[in-house]
């Protein structure tokens, strides 16, 4: 994995972020670099580890299939098969990044009854990919949280395709995290804090 | 620009700081130094970049049409007609920092409809430039947000010119963030934390 | 306590991350390493410094009966004994983490009438040792506080018997602080990690 | 001053610890530390610098008038009057740390008709000087603000006089901040981080 060992290290930094934020706790989260779409090709963060402090072998590389490539290499995140399902998504997808934050897991029990929510009339939704204006709204659907991991990765592949319009940018889980991605690693670090920025406004708005 | 590095690296340590706060995440947010008044000469950060680790070749160097004025430089921020504006102002202004934060944005959207809002009797606006006792009142215009920027400039600049009063610190834009300015960086910076204090307790005692 | 030192410093680590948290302000807080459990051995911190900067000199080696094992030791934290009691514990214990948030203390304040509170359908529940699904309750027990240390030890050694489903993995003291433990330091840091993120989300939806 | 700058350094230690923290933002607060009680002896920061990069040059040496005892010194601040007769208390002061907080803010305006308010039944009281037990009771008065401050420093002497119950630890100013002090630095710092602590459970119970 020498040389993604860049790509790698860009992760390691989102971790000590997340971390002194409070959205990457106690061993909480998973973050993949993706090296090729087509097929899926991508390294992940292994399982149970502390975020705050990733190490280079804290990573496991693994193919469509969401098994790891090579032999001796740390378990992966029990979620690879999300990371692999947002890897195959239309657009450029470099990075896929979950965390797990108070105002996400607030908002994701707030809104879970009505399968999401929408944000709209923000400066700060320019940050997105694409939107060059405040004039516009953006769908975050909720998902139930599940340990099937697998149904779930189905779930969200389909509404990919039924309705793109729905999940552009990011989904919640219900009491669990959000996931969001980006052209590269920088991209989807800007998309979590952009997100998380316009979770807290809600959420504080809510009164919670 | 190697003149002016140490005010340029000035607001590479104010990013630094906001962005660590909240106030300047994911790319959000832009800073100027001042170097001139009439005509308006000023150094801006560039577009796109993260205000947590800007560099040195992150700014751009405007004339008084907002424009670049060498040749080669990075894309100025889209805002940069704003921080022209503010330089005409009648006061010394050497540096204008633009933030988007949590509690500006919650107050932005609760008191647009007002036109904006009064602070009165803290100690804490003993920081703000001339201003010596507590006994007194400051009012923040909130604008609406737009992305014509000449045209809001334009307003900025009329309101500045019929209602001085309204508007001798700062400014707050609808669902966008903050302006501030002073006679140099450090002014500017007290300025951002003052202002981020004042309204963090406005924000609280609105039960936000 | 040389051979120890390398779990000593993970102590510390965990006193400055703490203390940057505001969950071991102003002296509060102490926590330990277990040695032994049968007979109980072990390692706490010091009465009366700053958790934010602790040194190797600042711990005493303690026995069973919570008192210091060698001569000239700094005196040990008043509440030893609570250390004692829990590495007593059924399973693996060798580190037990006593802090003070913001948000335990207003919760150990609302649930102290009803005993104690259940936290459940959280994905970051799997953080807590051995759980492996969200679809599972915790909970948090709430004894009232005193300064008869030997009689709060025996109440929270007589529930354990009596009750282990209502103390797996922490409880509360009245006004006071959180106890957690954990097979070593870094199950005892996640431990706190995850319980604090679960009681600032229960705190925030109570409105608090 | 340079046989006192350990202690100098500990102030700027502490400004660097409180302006992280948002309690001293912006060239708020002042802190000193007492050199003699009686007659007063102390060096207290100088006017109008920012409390988070304090350097050794930006304190000031004053005697019991609070006037500068050498010349060519910077200004000292406007509130020394209020650190000598804090100096003058009965018990040991070393030092003394004057910070501006939101929740601090948000408390002094809304007890300032009741003229303070209570603290009971916290264990983090103990971590104030000489408390030994949660079972107790704290006194936190709060006064108008106002700029004169020989003015206030006398209200402050009267009370310290005669109601000593009601002025032990600490005081608050009307939209302004906390005043509270210690034997040395490292007692005065645990106060304002114990008492930050409780004004935060107290405010956020009162739903601020």
């Amino acid at each position: 994995m020498q040389e993604h060992q860049q790509r790698i290290d860009e992760l390691i930094e989102c971790g000590k972020l997340f971390h002194q934020r409070g959205w990457s706790v106690g061993t909480s989260s998973n973050y993949s670099v993706v090296l090729s779409q087509e097929p899926v090709d991508l390294i992940v963060t292994a399982s149970g580890f502390d975020k705050g402090r990733l190490t280079r072998e804290q990573f496991v590389h693994v193919g469509p299939d969401g098994q790891p490539r090579y032999p001796n290499q740390p378990k992966s995140s029990a979620e690879t098969m999300l990371h692999v399902v947002l890897a195959k998504r239309p657009e450029p997808v470099g990075a896929i990044l979950h965390t797990h934050s108070i105002w996400g897991t607030l908002l994701s029990q707030h809104y879970f009854a009505d399968g999401g929510f929408e944000i709209e009339g923000f400066e700060m939704l320019k940050g997105l990919e694409g939107i060059t204006t405040h004039e516009t709204s953006v769908w975050i659907p909720v998902f139930d949280n599940t340990q099937n991991i697998p149904e779930l990765a189905e779930k969200v592949e389909k509404l990919t395709k039924s309705e793109p319009n729905k999940i552009r940018f990011a989904f919640l889980i219900r009491q669990h995290g959000l996931y969001t991605w980006g052209r590269d690693v920088f991209a989807a670090r800007r998309h979590v804090e952009i997100l998380e920025f316009l979770f807290e406004c809600r959420g504080r708005r809510l009164g919670m």
